[in-house]
């Protein structure tokens, strides 16, 4: 996190709670057999939930590196910086880890559609309830 | 959907745009080979990321059913009712699907703690980066 997003003598709060700062290698972080683990990706401010991708360890390291969200791809077996090619690159304001370790939740700015329909976000339907 | 959260003529919105509003047999959701989808938590209104689960066929269809979220337990091999121990059951408002149906997303009403551990969020750790 840049100095601009997170001062020194600055609690970095979520959801009403301070956030614990954690090293990466402390974090306890579990890929699946796959070696991924889902990202959720959240906008900053809206808290609207964009879309879930996939990490291995490069993209996660190279996230953390960049400050730019790096996912892997499942469908094109590589590493994938998002909005690359669109434009749309998300920039990380913070990267949380759930209490067992297997979810990350990047919290962005992102700029425009997030989703490759062009809809801001992936969630776009809602499935109908019977009765 | 109660009839309080969505009237049929009100049109509901997620991320500034209008949903799409899907039957479940035309959402496509595409299960991994475990029969599990991840399923994305969200407080109505603040938008907090609250947790993520997986669900399978059963919990998806009890999910629409009750109005509150069912998961299955990857640890326990059971299906789960959040909140039916607790107390802390989460009421449904709306359950989305992403654009290519492998992710879920459920917007709920959670009275209290989502974590196990008693935070808000299980989202209650951020990576320090490097640098």
């Amino acid at each position: 996190m840049s100095d601009e997003t997170l001062p020194s003598d600055a609690t970095l709060c979520y959801a009403g709670e301070p956030l614990e700062l954690v090293d990466l290698d402390a974090a306890g972080i579990k890929f699946d057999q796959r070696g991924l683990v889902p990202c959720v990706v959240q906008q900053h401010g809206t808290g609207e939930v964009l879309m879930v991708a996939w990490m291995n360890q490069e993209s996660l390291r190279l996230t953390l590196q960049t400050g730019t969200t790096w996912f892997w791809s499942r469908s094109r077996s590589e590493l994938w910086n998002k909005g690359a090619t669109s434009g749309n690159v998300q920039q990380l304001k913070a990267l949380l880890v759930d209490c067992d370790g297997d979810t990350l939740l990047a919290v962005v700015d992102s700029p425009g559609p997030a989703c490759h329909t062009g809809h801001r976000s992936c969630m776009f339907r809602a499935i109908r309830r019977e009765g």
